[in-house]
């Protein structure tokens, strides 16, 4: 089931277990955050997790929900490695993987017929003197060289019905471009959490919620969360890792 | 010197003496709030305080600058009052303000003339339905009867000169709204700061700071502000209440 370099590592507290890679992909903070964060009702039948990776944002989400989850993931490496996972979770009646590029996503998926997308989009615009990961793989994830925020947002907004959720995690140095581009392709801003490493520093991530055609404004900025008490991760944090301590 | 139902209140931190009135306007947390994260340098010539209600952001503004301040107010009887606050504090030489609409303020200050703008809009969208305050020095002050936010910007805009600081209060309520607006207006959102209640309260309040023609994107999200730690104000509002303890 393992091909070369890879290894499983468990989610406790969703009692997952996920094919990572060093060399490939390995899933981070910011997919168990985004999973965290997800509203995902008993009433939502589909959802789509856009920019898949190896499946972990999709795969936790299992542990929320009985909808049907559909992963879209651009790398056949990737979306392979999110196949496996599916598998070896014996997930494969709820959760499926498309091994397509997301501004394809129409041929696979109707318009308006989505209840909630989840993104964890590349987070570094592809400017010409920008440093790459030399590891295309990793590349491909953080920078926007497949894909960018506009046609993310915009391929979200297709797929979503009128009033359905979208959930993403993106950077705080970009959060102007999120909430500009989510408001351009009618995908209203609703509620926004930072995440900041210790109690007192900049935030380094941030997760925000949107409604597709949602009244105008009507923000709410939630608690913080903050990753590291002293040397550890919070309490806040291990929960989401490990479930109830 | 004081008119009917006024008093004369002090910010300590600032040894500055404002003249209030509940009837009529006085300064809250907003405007403390606003001159203490408005960081205006000992190169800044000019600096303009639109919305300027009885001059408090300004007159705070005195203990960090020696560039000249002009406020600018529409409201005849709260312009009076600000006038009266400079006479009391001494301050004629560097302070003045123009009792006008903000939209006008080019009659006054020359186009991309301006270091710094600091400003504490309304808040409210001016709904048909919209409850207003009874009283219409307040309901102006807080709704967007007599101005708005795409012209407080856009103004602020045209007095900015190019690579100059904007700085904003306003409710995280319309945060897309305010990052909307200043993108559009060639004002770069580059720090926000959100100030909440309590410890893991929503934020009721964000700061930001923007840079006119700033390069896209770069927003540092910085520490909360927490306004009260139990039953009295947290070390970092009193600090800018009544200065060091």
């Amino acid at each position: 089931m393992l091909k070369d370099g890879e290894r499983i590592d468990q989610l406790y507290s969703q009692n997952v277990q996920i094919i990572q890679s060093t060399d490939v992909f390995s899933f981070s903070l910011d997919a168990v955050l985004l999973a965290n964060f997800s509203r995902v009702g008993g009433r939502d039948r589909q959802v789509v997790d856009l920019c898949a990776g190896n499946g972990a944002v999709g795969l936790f989400l299992t542990g929320k929900t009985n909808a049907s989850i559909t992963m879209i993931e651009i790398q056949p490496r990737l979306a392979d490695m999110a196949q496996r996972s599916i598998e070896l979770n014996y997930l494969t009646e709820q959760v499926k993987v498309i091994n397509a590029d997301l501004k394809d996503s129409f041929e696979y998926l109707k318009k308006d017929s989505v209840d909630v997308v989840t993104v964890n989009p590349p987070y570094f615009v592809n400017y010409d003197d920008s440093q790459k990961n030399p590891n295309p793989h990793l590349a491909i994830a953080r920078h926007e060289l497949a894909t960018n925020l506009e046609t993310v947002v915009k391929t979200s907004s297709g797929l979503l019905k009128m009033n359905a959720k979208f959930f993403c995690v993106f950077r705080p140095d970009r959060l102007t471009d999120l909430l500009v581009t989510m408001r351009t392709n009618r995908i209203e801003p609703k509620r926004i959490q930072f995440v900041r490493s210790r109690e007192g520093d900049n935030a380094n991530m941030v997760l925000v919620e949107g409604i597709k055609d949602g009244k105008l404004n009507g923000v709410k900025v939630i608690e913080d969360i903050i990753v590291y008490d002293g040397d550890h991760y919070s309490k806040t944090v291990k929960k989401m890792l490990y479930g109830e301590q």
